[in-house]
């Protein structure tokens, strides 16, 4: 459709210049801006391709071929090469954050992520919120905040639900926030009783699976309950993670805008932090050839906690320690266990050198430390608990 | 096809270095190879993907779902996901950068800009140029060379159209430049009034338009003439800048190359500057959320100047006035306006902090400045008016 | 296929911390593990698609729209874009790592890399090493490991092979390097008297291709055996080279662990070294408009050494001598030349300015320099011998 536009002209030089008709638009919310039962439909989508796919795992440094290699997804039962369940977290929760904690002071904890379906090249995911609750602790205190959130695909099925914490300042004096787009309120289907859509073909699959390509190390039968595991290689984070922020579709200045982050007091003050969805990713990855490279599905992690920043310039180190290992449910227990883990994440020290230095405390939760009279470890910037389902080696 | 060569053996040892027979290949042109008349065809093309217009979509921080949600691009009408107009540009001018800017002093302004055919997955652009003016100033000066460029896809349809002028200095005793390839001269279809071809389907789909992933904030009544609108984040630019360049084609040394930048006197000198289309990239993404998220064409651009040159280490920031909101041609009257606006970069200070130090005097032309008596503001990076078809909320 | 797993619950705060069975996983291979004829499957794959190839050539700035311009590679007889030969060595390379020498002191040299069929978008390679020899020189000093590598796309046809030398240490009382996968021992085409496949289609392309996106001087008849190229424009390498190692798949940490390379000794220690096909990869681009903008396949390579190590804040620059220029094979004689030619690469100093400081020494191997009474170049970052088919103008 061919359409006639009338030519543009310079229209500035003859414009007068009206300084009281200014506005500052501002994203994110305050504490009196969540309102439990309150459903955020959040802006934008993100469209996977292959690429993007395979990029993000590479960035990252994944070493599950499932991943990176279109014909082993195939040979295991996928149809294209799905995206890592990573990529997906980090996804959905940046799309979340405009609405979500673009104004948050801290982001709390990750609880109960679970990855309910696959996500494929070819797939656009959208992602939606609701406010579960809202604890205010004094007119001049910050409150916490309990949200949930739901990533979809385009035929509206839930890849992916969490919840997050989040401690939030009253807004006060500050500039109001955008309002969210009015119109019909959608359906939130959150899943209390989650099962997860695993392809058809993958109990076959497992069985005639390929060996070469993986590890002999990372069969379910190489894990044992109170293994630990240290990742040997570190990550040097370059200023890379700040485009990397946008490119997962993350809206925080935070984590890109320098005038911003120096603006700020605190330990956030100073360098851009980078986005903790992009440290455990990286963390993640490192971990991977010890770990998770005959992992067919990551279902999910709770109790994730980012106890300290990291800077352009840090160098992250990853160590696991296995706390459970159970039988597949029946369509897979033949080829496959479900491993439960501790996942910890250090800076500027090795996994061996902090694991020397620190001994058992390293897997004590920071938030417990207090309680139980001991320093919190400065080295230590993550911790959560994860869960996978790993091939037998059979 | 099975081809046998020879097996390949060690020759250098063997083979006597002659240093009478060097070369040095120069691109771009000086001041005397500019002829009013010529047509540069140039080198490459560009091949567009899902997976790159989603990449330059995500690195300048692009909001509008048009360029990011394949979903939301087919709901309006497209085929495929459209590459953003500012890729377009980006592109368009890059692959002309050997023949027509690799020699030139300064880049003096963009007039003129139109995107005439959206750009979509799958598509290969081409450009060429025509010279159209050369004023010279005498010999020992600089001259000022006028060029209109055309992006062309793979169906020979202009998708860009835009003058530039440039200033540049005779080659004098400097090393000749290469030659232009030889052959039959193609048609250089520049449109003297030129029509818009967008997608037959958009005006129904903008009836019907989703109104949940988009801001409630940016559509067409929201914008009123005289509106000045401060965008809140900036971006701080990293060495991801000499990375940059040639992923949208651009071959200037300028941008990537520090021994050149420290070989050189003046403003550009020291380390590599950021490569303009950039920066407006950038600039264009910042001030996205809050103005053309809602936006489905950018009509085109004029009057662009960027008057200072920006570093890895700057952070960029936009500010923009509404100048105009008309009505859309009868084809889209009833669901979008076209709003003209005037856009301003700054760096190192926020929109805001600028706009409180500099007045009305932020949206006077720099180049004007002298006649009216005024000193230039050395925060400002860059200057131009834009136009956009935008919803309307309805 | 819906499976129910039982709920994930908080674990670790229950489980005891057992530091009696804690495991440090490490790959690579030192000097005694090395077993000649033993035969190495590498873990993962690599899957290209248009979008990756692109953003390799646009990376290392290729030149040559062949992996650039979807229309101008089919207008060549190619079916898909094709990756660049120089992508896929990078890969091939990188995928064997693991296996081949994450564990060794220094890579010795690339020796008859042969590219024997295109690489296409929507392919997915994987790599296979055999070692060939191991010389041993005493208990207290590395040896020198021989191997050959394979790149096989998914119809295990041979894309490249190579063989490189490796100076590798005893593992003496270092940690174990995990087991290779047991199972099947598969074939190793390695192809003694090669021929390359090329696509049917190519020679009657070449009698038709266009001349107007490539430059008038890099056909065949350019290029007489003793000339000299010198590329004007040098790259400056930042911290990107991080994140590109693991792009190519490249996991030895010296590239992006910046905690290992201080606890290095000797001249990897400090900040982490650019992996080496990366630099090669630079080093080709910045060429590649002055040589091979016109070839239509990279026959292969030899002679290959990195002569000093690339860091972050480098700028590099090349120079090439051409050795031969010969008929090719009677498939594709009336149309393209076989072009030999010595590549050379400098760091911190133009290509210019090496070649008036060194003159004819800068082309004789650095290893040569001993037995000549010459001393090494410290610009001198790396050398060798390519060959290239090249288009004739006609």
């Amino acid at each position: 459709m061919a359409i006639k536009f009338s030519a543009q002209t310079e229209l500035a030089p003859g414009a007068d210049v009206n300084l009281d008709s200014v506005r500052h638009p501002q994203y994110g919310r305050y504490l009196e801006e969540y309102v439990p039962g309150q459903l955020f439909v959040h802006p934008r989508g993100f469209s996977f391709t292959q690429s993007n796919i395979d990029s993000f795992s590479r960035t990252y440094m994944q070493c599950n071929p499932l991943y990176l290699d279109l014909e082993y997804a195939k040979a295991h039962g996928f149809n294209q090469m799905p995206a890592s369940p990573q990529m997906v977290f980090n996804v959905v929760l940046s799309l979340g954050v405009q609405n979500d904690s673009e104004k948050v002071i801290a982001n709390l904890g990750y609880y109960n992520a679970q990855f309910l379906n696959p996500v494929y090249s070819g797939d656009t995911v959208r992602a939606m919120t609701m406010v579960v609750d809202r604890k205010e602790r004094g007119a001049d205190k910050p409150g916490i905040v309990t949200i949930r959130t739901l990533g979809l695909n385009q035929r509206d099925e839930v890849v992916l639900q969490y919840e997050r914490k989040l401690m939030v300042a009253y807004r006060g004096e500050r500039l109001p926030t955008v309002p969210v787009a009015e119109g019909q309120v959608p359906a939130f289907p959150w899943q209390e009783d989650a099962s997860v859509n695993l392809p058809e073909a993958l109990p076959t699959a497992l069985r005639h699976a390929t060996k070469s390509v993986t590890g002999w190390n990372t069969y379910a039968e190489d894990f044992s309950p109170g293994d630990i595991i240290v990742h040997n290689n570190g990550r040097t984070i370059s200023d890379e993670h700040f485009a990397l922020t946008y490119q997962v579709g993350n809206t925080h200045p935070l984590h890109y805008d320098k005038v911003f982050s120096q603006s700020l007091s605190g330990p956030m003050s100073g360098n851009p932090i980078v986005y903790g969805g992009l440290v455990y990713a990286w963390l993640e990855g490192l971990a991977s050839r010890d770990l998770s490279e005959n992992a067919v599905w990551e279902l999910g992690f709770t109790e994730g906690y980012h106890t300290q920043p990291a800077f352009a310039g840090d160098t992250v180190f990853a160590l696991t320690r296995i706390l459970a290992v159970e039988d597949a449910p029946a369509e897979l227990q033949d080829h496959a266990s479900v491993v439960t883990l501790q996942f910890i994440g250090v800076k500027n020290i090795t996994s061996a050198a902090a694991l020397e230095k620190h001994g058992a405390d390293l897997f004590i939760k920071e938030n417990d430390k207090k309680a139980l009279g001991k320093d919190k470890i400065t080295d230590k910037i993550f911790e959560i608990e994860r869960r996978l389902v790993i091939k037998k080696r059979g």
